[in-house]
This record gives structure tokens, sequence and C-alpha cells, in this order.
């Protein structure tokens, strides 16, 4: 009985995920773009991201346990910088890909054009939907979190973080687009590096920041769009041409 | 002496209005585009908005007194638009732009792509930066506004409105471009129509919104250049390509 039940459940899983695939496809019909349905993850609230805990000690005088300025003293070594778990483990940059897939089960796409379906954004902040992006021989992390930075007021933010060092990400630009209802919002930038910390450019605002009405005109029946596409920068003359 | 005195005064705003220019040439080199230097207004402080003063009176039980959905009986008569003034006026469509122009001092400019530089960004909530654009045979209004919606949180708003009714807004499309520190966002939308509230458009968020770090990334100096550019939208199957 428990078996039935649980095939219930997968067939279920599979027709949901399949209505999240057309619902995609719908918005973005362009052929050839992979389209990939990313669940919310809701255990910051639970577990405080590495930065939180190290800002707080900060503020408490103590010396932060995982930040990893302060504590790595093997440059080489990188600690998990997966922005939902307080994970205590590091290791170098090449194994960062393969611990982010195996521990935290997030997925890696690949593809220089993809489509990051964000499903149930009405969920509560604070929530984040990741993935991993593999495209011109690097791995990046696309974060998109919701959080209210002001009591009352959930905003969105997304980011693109590379795998890799300030020096490497410094080659590429990303864009994340939206388009939806006769709108249109595209965030261009250079992503930053695994190295730095994923609260710090959210907090900082430095990234595509959306207030709840206007994700709401975005989505469709509960899911946002992100088109990626990732490109190498050769020299940042973009800043002329408009 | 006092002469003498006006005409330093009038040399050196002439100095400053020059330095604004070459700063919008530096950061939009792109030859051809009509740089336009827009200089802040802080009536908003002092006399609230027609909205504002409707929705105030809506709130107290009173008929608002210059809401045009309510007093003009008139349909073709249209009240004062201008975000900035609670001014009495109401008119027709046709003579909105002189109105706009003669009373409150708006410039016009001419060209299908321009570049809206607000100087000092820095100034407090609230501040209007507002400028007419005539473009493919209409008349559209720029307001960009720095405005507090969370308290203690500046957050900058910018919008387009055509000078037309919102059948005849739905024949474009406005394009808000910033591009500058390696980053580049860019906001597509069709204009609403002066007959609709800009203040709602605002408080709703349907527009370009920026955060004040990243309006700080963004400006140069103090100034902040938008590019505009303005296309008729007829089919509307933008949505489809990413």
């Amino acid at each position: 009985m428990l078996f039935f039940t649980q095939c219930f459940g997968a067939v279920l899983d599979l027709i949901h995920l399949r209505f999240q695939h057309y619902k995609a496809k719908r918005v973005f019909s362009a052929a050839g773009q992979l389209v990939c349905v990313v669940n919310p993850t809701h255990s910051l609230k639970y577990a405080p991201t590495r930065c939180a805990a190290a800002q707080a000690s900060t503020e408490q005088g103590i010396l932060p346990p995982c930040h990893h300025h302060e504590v790595v003293h093997d440059p080489q070594l990188v600690p998990c910088t997966c922005p939902l778990f307080s994970c205590p483990w590091e290791g170098h940059l090449e194994v960062v890909v393969p611990h982010l897939r195996q521990t935290h089960r997030i997925n890696i796409l690949q593809g220089a054009e993809i489509v990051f379906l964000a499903t149930d954004m009405h969920l509560p902040a604070p929530t984040d939907w990741i993935i991993m992006h593999s495209c011109l021989g690097h791995q990046f992390l696309l974060v998109l979190r919701k959080q209210e930075k002001y009591e009352g007021h959930p905003q969105f933010f997304a980011t693109m973080m590379l795998i890799g060092t300030p020096t490497q990400a410094d080659n590429f630009t990303y864009r994340l687009e939206l388009n939806r209802n006769q709108r249109r919002l595209k965030w261009e930038a250079t992503p930053r590096s695994i190295l730095e910390c994923v609260d710090s450019v959210i907090s900082d605002g430095d990234c595509l920041v959306l207030n709840t009405s206007l994700a709401q005109l975005f989505s469709d029946n509960g899911s946002l769009a992100i088109g990626i596409a990732i490109t190498t920068s050769k020299v940042h003359s973009s800043e002329a041409e408009m």
C-alpha cells in the first residue's frame, strides 16, 4: 500500500514538473532555450548563513568562526559558499562544484543561455532559489533570494557568482532578463567571485532587485522565469554604447 | 554693482551647465544623442500632489476635489497632471503641453533617443526630475522621483507617461537604460497615459525602481544619466523573444 502511495506521489510530482515546464515554455517560446524548474529552499530561516553568523560574531566582538578571510589559513581553501546552509565544509575551488552537487543537491545546467524558473514565489521570506550553471568552461551559481530588507516588505534579489577567483570573474558578463506583461527588465553585470559573500552582494543591493508588485507582474501563476545568458567580456567598452 | 553680481552668477550657472554636459558626454559618448540636464524640483514637499490630496480626501470620506474621474464632467477635459504642483488648471489634452511648458517651465526635447541627466541625486526625498519628450508625433512626460516608500530608505522611481489617451499609449514602448561601472539596467514598458496618476504608477512600483546604493553605482559625481528611447509597438510579440 505504501509502495502504491509513493508511486502515486511520484506520478503527481512528474505531472507538476511537466506543468511547470509547460508554463515556462509558454513564457519563453524561443526554441533551444533550456528551461530549468527551481524549487525554493527554506533552510536559511532555520540555519543562518555563514556571513550572517560571521557578522553577528563580529558585532559581539568574537572572531567569526566561518569567515574565510579570518579563518582559512590556506588561501587555496574555500569554505562552503552555498548561501543556504551553515556548512562546516571547506576545500579547494576545484571541489566546490562536486560538494554543492553532492551535499546540497544543487542542480547543474549546461548551456550559454538558460531559463531559470523559480516556483512558489508566494512563499514567505527568507527563501532562496539556487542553481549552478556550467558555461564557457566555468561554473556559475545563480541565487534568487526573497528577503525582507525593510520589515513587512519582501523583495527579490538575483545575482550570479562565478565558482572561481575574482580575476577570473572579471572576464565574464552575465545577463538576467525578465519579460512578461509588456514589460521587460534586464540586468547586466560582471559576476562576483564565490570567494565574496553572496549575503553582502544582496545587502548592498548590487544585483537585480524586484519589489513584490513587480515580481507579480513578471510572474506566471506563482512562477518567475528569469532568462540567463553569460558571455565573455573582453573589453569593458560597453559603457559607451547605449 | 548688482548688475555685475548678477552677470557673474549667470556666468557661473553657464559654467555649471557646461560641466554637467561634459559629464553626460563622458558617460554617453555615443555621438548624436541629445543630453539634457534636468535639475531637481522640491515643490512636492510643500505642495502635496493632486493624487495624494485626492487620496487623503477619500480617506476622510470627502469627495476628492481634484480627482479627474470624480470632478471633471467633460471627459475631454484633463486636470493638470504635472506631478509637482497642486495646480487648479484643467483643459483639453491638446493644451496640456503648452500649459506644462508655460506654467511649470518644463523643458521639451525632440528626438527618438535622448539622455536625461538628473543632477543633485543626493538631495533628500521627496524630489522630482521632470522633462517632456517630443517623439513620433507625440509628447511624453518623463518623471524621475526620489521617494521614501519605507521610512529612512529613499528609492528612485522612473516612469514615462504619454500626453494622450491610454489607447494611444498602447501604441508605444519606452526604454530607460542605465549604464555605468560595468553594470547595465534596462526597463522597457508601455507608457501610461497622463490621464492615469503618476503617483499610483510609482506607488505600485510598476516602473524602473532603484535603491540608493544602485543609484550611486550608476551615478557620476551626483548625476544620474538615463538613456531614453521610444518606439512604436505594433504587435506585442516581444514576450516570446528573450
